[in-house]
């Protein structure tokens, strides 16, 4: 059962309590191009009081750099070091975790942001963007020679999804078992300003039914993305299936709001979800009656 | 235990016992560019005899009159009313099965071979080769307004597959829970002939995740693709998970011939596959005997 938070001691428990808040933005910072009322006043109260405060996103089309503009015009301020997208997670996996050998590549199979992350951990990569790539001609197998230093895929949500990308990708992992299969994000859908579009998780979707073969997914829910202390953090999300499942994989306490998809009706309704968050709230701002009653 | 035809009884007691001839092609009646040794001469002798004659393939990008051009090229003799492609049983599936009404149109995932085949059944579609909808162009889902008459997505391979059209076939289906989702075959990977390429249930794979939602499929192994009298038809084919598959989920006897992609370590070695024809052979054209020693 979740707590609902209420009262000032409830609100400042969760402060004291916690000492690195994880934030997811769409939803929990702000619904499309319109800030939640309260954020800025909240993140101010955690800097003030030294919390690390890290917002994770599982956009991949944008590389941290570019996603940090996006809180620039909605007048939130940080710093680049705060985000924590899911390209640069397949980033930091390959350099970090796998620890990629320099003289070895990766296919991508996404977009800039994602190139970007690549490029800035120094690991070097085919396809995405490349025009060759990005193209309905015919895909002739019979001319494609494979580049023998490819030794990982990488996919993310890339609107210029097609058959050349889909094969080359196909014939690095079907002809070489020991290449890495990486997944930024397995979202089934994208919530564009205008609606819902397939997400990353559909894009990746042909290879996984062409090789029969699952990902390693860097993003929400990957218990793999973050790694901190998890008796003192807490994830703040809208979402049951990414956010609030993402924090318990990594074995965090969970902060449900709802000012994004999840309704209360689906927490106190008379069918529950099975994924049920530690503490629910209805906004973000709500924390800001430590500042107006507290301390 | 699938029975190993030998003696010349053998092969006249199947001849007697089968009134139609259900036939994989690739694998059984050629491979690649190759007829297959005294095919010619077994479909004469089942000619002979009167017996009907079906050639069954999930290859939806050519219609059916395009894909007798590859008998003509091999010097087979065949009828297009013999051809059972999987494209046309989608376009039969609309117009005889589910009776979709004459004002109603098909929004299409698929080349040209589908789209010949819909319109010999007078339906009306969009999308497919449309050229405004085969484009690595952004896709702004703010300026798609859906065509209120689709009524169903058709899904075959399609090697211009792009976000437009995953995103199009997305809004139909996720907009409207009584839009029809057929794909012509689920095959993952396409033997092209330079090697193995993502197949159609590759293509149709974004929609079904997206969705979370599985299609109709009128290709093989979907029993809905032909109907005869089971007790006096046979499949032959070549691959256990399609060919046999489809006979068995029809009800019908099946006949594996070990010169296509099975082997006969997978019938009788010591890890047998679990799905079991009645009847195997070598080659299509061991039925020459027939011919040779008996009448």
């Amino acid at each position: 059962m979740s707590a609902r938070l209420s009262s000032l001691e409830d609100y400042k428990k969760i402060l004291d309590d916690y000492d690195t808040w994880l934030f997811d933005c769409d939803g929990v910072l702000w619904r499309g191009d319109h800030l939640i009322e309260g954020v800025v006043e909240v993140l101010d109260i955690l800097r003030q009081r030294n919390k690390k405060v890290v917002f994770v996103t599982n956009n991949a089309t944008k590389s941290r750099k570019s996603y940090r503009s996006k809180f620039d015009q909605l007048g939130v301020e940080v710093h680049v070091d705060e985000i924590y997208g899911s390209a640069y997670a397949a980033a930091v996996y390959l350099s970090s975790v796998v620890k990629m050998p320099k003289d070895k590549k990766v296919y991508v199979i996404g977009m800039a942001g994602l190139e970007e992350e690549l490029r800035d951990e120094g690991i070097a990569y085919l396809g995405g963007t490349d025009p060759n790539d990005n193209t309905l001609e015919p895909f002739d197998l019979s001319k494609f020679t494979p580049d023998p230093d490819v030794a990982a895929v990488v996919c993310g949500l890339d609107m210029k999804i097609n058959y050349t990308k889909l094969s080359k990708a196909f014939q690095y992992l079907h002809g070489n078992p020991d290449c890495l299969f990486i997944a930024t994000n397995e979202d089934s859908t994208y919530p564009s300003a205008a609606g819902l579009l397939p997400g990353a998780g559909s894009v990746s979707a042909p290879l996984r039914f062409a090789l029969n073969r699952n990902p390693i997914c860097t993003g929400k829910p990957a218990s793999t993305m973050v790694h901190f202390d998890p008796q003192r953090t807490i994830m703040v999300g809208d979402r049951l299936n990414t956010d609030i499942l993402f924090g318990q994989n990594g074995g965090l306490k969970t902060l449900l709001v709802f000012t994004g998809i999840t309704s209360e009706e689906e927490i106190f309704g008379p069918n529950p979800s099975p994924i049920v968050p530690d503490f629910v709230t209805q906004a973000l701002g709500d924390f800001r009656i430590v500042a107006e009653k507290g301390l």
